[in-house]
């Protein structure tokens, strides 16, 4: 199954993380075929750092792990979402619950 | 404040689109500079089709519009959150109310 998934040419797939709990948007990250299979395997999340070019465990320095209940992929495969349990109650690295906390005015 | 978000190499940003009304996350998709100004100025979600190269109205033939109420940007300043009135109730091309409807099986 994890085979039809559509990865882009960095091998990579974005997954949007929600809280299993309430709904909330917490973070946007990438996936590449090995970190999805680390994730399915332990049942926390795994991702890969385009900016640091390596794997990591989301909260394994802060303890913010996040534990999977979910895992979603979209219409076009290109996509997943997975619902977790997030530890701490913090995903974001700023401190913030969500990284989605900045605000674009409408017109 | 537009001008702080980052596009990547093909000048595009991920937006991930939420239902305002019940959380459900209903499909995520690409926007460049452009159709992030048609959205904001519209207030309905226009994005740039990476396979015909293209901006789409969403629901432009479907009718199935999306109704911006907010939107979010996070702390990289490179995926936004945009929470919608999803129009005739669903999303998906598929006819599914979310694109993700299928899912992968856990340990």
């Amino acid at each position: 199954m994890l085979l039809e998934l559509k990865y882009d040419e960095k091998g990579l797939i974005p997954a949007i993380i929600q809280d299993a709990e309430n709904g909330d948007v917490l973070m946007m990250a990438y996936m590449n075929e090995s970190s999805l299979k680390m994730t399915i395997d332990t049942g926390f999340t795994h991702f890969w750092s385009r900016s640091r070019q390596k794997y990591w465990k989301k909260g394994e320095t802060s303890g913010n792990l996040q534990e999977v209940k979910e895992i979603f992929y979209d219409c076009d495969a290109d996509a997943l979402l997975i619902k977790v349990k997030q530890h701490g109650g913090v995903a974001c690295h700023t401190g913030n619950r969500t990284c989605f906390f900045r605000k674009i005015e409408l017109k």
